[in-house]
C-alpha cells in the first residue's frame, strides 16, 4: 500500500458503487422508488407488507400459491422462544428499544442452529436454510418489538395470533386490541414504504457483515445497530418533538423564519437523494387524511402544525429542492396508532428487515468479502521505548 | 444514478480506500505491521495488552501515570451487571459463543446510558463519555467471554479479580486458577498480536455502524457479528481440526501432496496481504517453543504435526509467497492454555475490541455517514398487477 496515495479516497464512500443489485432503484430527480421495478406508490396502495417482502426477496410478484405459503409460513413463525422473553426481563426498562432489539435478534440464531449448512464459499448456500431463516427472522421482528413494549411497561406480552395479517398482528400485540381496518391499512402501508431504499448505511452494514458468511440473524443484528445511530434512524421521532416545541399553528411561521435565519435543521425536510418531494411522503400524507376523516377530524393537533410548516416551508425551501421526506408524516401516523415515539425506529427495523434479508440473499450467491483499503496518515515505523526511557 | 454506469465497481471494494487512518500500517512485502508506528514484534515482546490498547486508542506510548490510570480503570470495570449473567442463563448452551457475545455486548449500553452525550454531528462528542465507554466495553469483553464459558458448562462464573493483569485475569476467570507466568505471557502476547490489523471486514463494519453515531456497544456488537462469519474469524479453530484429521506426523507429507493435488485449502497458510511470513506467526511459534520448554516437552502432539506441515509446505508453497499466517500457531497456544476451540474467535474479539474502539474514536471526530451507491442491474419500472391479472 502506498502511504502517500490518497487518490480516490471519498469520505463515506459517497458515490462509490459498493454492490451490484437488482433489488431497488431510486431516481431522485423523478421522485421514483421501485422495488424490483414496481413503483413504491403502486405497492403501497395495492400490495401488502407480506407481498412486498416476497417481491424484494424473490424478485417477482408471487402467484397465489406462493403468497399463500409465504404468508402462512410467516404466521406460523411469529412466536419466539420463551427464553427470549426471559432475556428481555433482565434488560433495563428505560434502555433504548433499539439496543433491546439488537440484543434479542443476536440471540435468535442460537435457538435455530444450522450455520454449517451455509458452506464456506457461499456459492452452495443451502437454500432451504436460507429460506427458513428469512421466514424466522422476518416473522420474529414484530413479535420482538411488541414484546419489549409490553415487558418494559410491566405487562404480559400478548401472544401473536395466526389469523391476522403481519400489520394487524403487530398492532394487536402492541395495543392488546385488534386494529380497525383503516389503522391496519396504515400500518401495512408504512411497512411497505420503509422496507427498502437501496444501499443506505444499515443495508451496507448488512452487506459487510454478510460478506463474511455470518449467520443471518447476526447480519440483521449488525444492521439494527447501524440503524440505531441518530444520523440514520430516528428522524420521525425528532419531527414530533419539533412540532411539540413549536407549540401552536400560529407559532409556525415565526419559528421557521428564526430557524432558517439561524441555519438550524428542519427535521423531516430534505433528502440526500430526492430533489423533488419524496414519493413516500405523499402517500403518508394521504393516509393521514384518510385517518382524519375516519376519526371525524379527531387527530393530533400536531398534524395542523405539520401542514402549516409544510405550507410555510414551501416558499423558502422548495426552490432549493428541499421537500418533506418520509419522516415528516410517518411519526404522526405511528403516534395516532398508539405507538410510543422511541418505538418508531424499531418499527423501521421491522420493515427494513425485508430489504436487509433481500440484500443478504442476493449477496451470498456471488459473495466477496469486503476488505477495502485505508489511506494511512500515521507515523512511520518507530522503535518501542520501555517505560524507563520515556 | 446512471443505471448503465458500472465504472469503478469493485466487488468487496478491494483496493478502494474507505478510511483515512493513523492507527495501523501494514507492509505485506516487508512483513511489517505497526500499531501507531510501533512494530508488532516489539510490542508483542516488550509491551502488554493494556499498553498496546492505550497506544492504539490514544496514539502514543503512555507515561507512567497514564498507563497506571488506564490499567486501573480497566480493572475497576471488569464486573458486568448481574442482569447480563442472567441473560446468559437463557441462551442455549450449545449455541455459538460469538452469538452469545454479540447478544451481551448489544445489551451493555442499556446499562450505561448516555448516548445523548454524543451530539448529532459528532464533532462535539463528549470525550468523557467516549473514554468511559471505551473502558467499560474493553474491560467487559474478557469477563463476558469467560462468563459464557462457565455458564454453558453449568458452572458458576468466576468473579474477576483486580490484582491481575488483563491476560492473567482472563485465564483465571476461564480456568478457576491463576495462570503461571509463562501462560500469562503467552495470553498477553496473543492479545497484543490480534488487537488491530487495518481495515478488515469487522473493522469496516464498525466504521459503517459508527458512522451513524450509534452507541459504541452497538458498534462493537456489529463488528462481533461480522467477525463471526467463517470467512473472517475461525481459521485457527480449523487449523486444529485439520491437524486432528491428518492423524500423525508420518501422514503429513502424503496428506499435503493429496491436498495440493486436489487444490484444497491448507488452513493457516497464506494471507491476502502478506507475501512473506506473517510477522505474527513467528512470534507465536517462539511462544510455543517457550511453552514446550517450560512444560519439559509436554505439549500437544498436534504441534509436531504443525511443524512437519510447515516444513513440507515450505517446498511447495513458499515460492508462491504462501507462508504460515497468524492462525497457524495461535490455536495450538490457546488449546495449550485450556481454551475450547469454539472460544478462539471470541478471544480474537476481546483483543480486536481495542482496534475497533480505536477506529471508532478516530472516526467520530471527523465523521461522515457511509452511503455508497449501487450498480442497479434490475428491472426497469413496470406496473404492479393485482393477483387477478397474474
Amino acid at each position: 500500500m502506498d502511504k502517500q496515495d490518497n487518490n480516490g479516497y471519498v469520505p463515506g464512500l459517497k458515490g462509490i458503487p459498493a454492490a451490484e443489485s437488482k433489488i431497488s432503484f431510486l431516481d431522485g430527480q423523478a421522485g421514483l422508488l421501485t422495488y424490483r421495478g414496481y413503483p413504491i406508490v403502486e405497492l403501497a396502495q395495492q400490495s401488502t407488507f407480506e407481498e412486498a417482502a416476497w417481491v424484494l426477496i424473490n424478485g417477482e410478484l408471487p402467484n397465489t400459491d406462493e403468497l399463500t405459503r409465504f404468508a402462512s409460513d410467516l404466521r406460523a413463525n411469529r412466536r419466539v422462544k420463551y427464553n427470549v422473553r426471559d432475556i428481555m426481563k433482565f434488560l433495563p426498562i428505560d434502555g433504548d428499544p433499539m439496543e433491546a432489539l439488537q440484543t434479542c435478534v443476536a440471540s435468535l440464531g442460537m435457538f435455530y442452529p444450522g450455520q454449517e449448512r451455509m458452506t464456506a464459499n457461499g456459492v452452495n448456500a443451502d437454500s432451504e436454510f436460507v429460506e427458513q431463516m428469512i421466514i424466522k427472522i422476518l416473522a420474529s421482528m414484530a413479535t420482538l418489538v411488541a414484546m419489549w413494549e409490553r415487558i418494559r411497561r410491566g405487562d404480559d406480552p400478548i401472544l401473536p395470533r395466526t389469523d391476522l395479517t403481519y400489520a394487524e398482528n403487530f398492532l394487536y400485540m402492541m395495543n392488546e386490541r385488534e386494529p380497525d381496518p383503516v389503522e391496519a391499512r396504515i400500518m401495512d402501508a408504512c411497512l411497505v414504504l420503509h422496507a427498502e431504499h437501496t444501499i443506505n448505511a444499515s443495508t451496507f452494514a448488512a452487506l459487510v457483515c454478510g460478506s463474511t458468511l455470518a449467520p443471518p440473524n447476526l447480519v440483521v443484528a449488525s444492521a439494527i445497530g447501524t440503524l440505531a445511530g441518530p444520523l440514520h434512524g430516528g428522524a420521525n421521532q425528532r419531527v414530533l418533538n419539533m412540532l411539540d416545541d413549536i407549540g401552536s399553528v400560529e407559532n409556525v411561521a415565526g419559528w421557521l423564519d428564526q430557524r432558517l435565519a439561524n441555519k438550524q435543521v428542519i427535521w423531516g425536510f430534505g433528502h440526500r437523494e430526492y430533489k423533488v418531494k419524496d414519493p413516500r411522503a405523499n402517500i403518508l400524507q394521504d393516509l393521514l387524511e384518510q385517518l382524519r376523516e375516519h376519526r371525524h377530524g379527531q387527530i393530533s393537533p400536531l398534524y395542523e402544525r405539520a401542514k402549516e410548516l409544510e405550507r410555510c416551508a414551501e416558499e423558502h425551501l422548495s426552490p432549493k429542492g428541499i421537500f418533506p421526506n418520509v419522516d415528516f408524516y410517518s411519526g404522526l401516523l405511528y403516534e395516532a396508532l398508539g405507538i410510543p415515539r422511541d418505538q418508531f425506529t424499531p418499527i423501521f427495523a421491522i420493515s427494513r428487515t425485508a430489504g436487509w434479508l433481500a440484500h443478504w440473499k442476493e449477496q451470498i450467491t456471488h459473495n466477496r468479502i469486503f476488505r477495502p483499503t485505508q489511506v494511512y496518515t500515521g507515523y512511520e515505523p518507530r522503535s518501542y521505548r520501555p517505560m524507563s526511557l520515556r
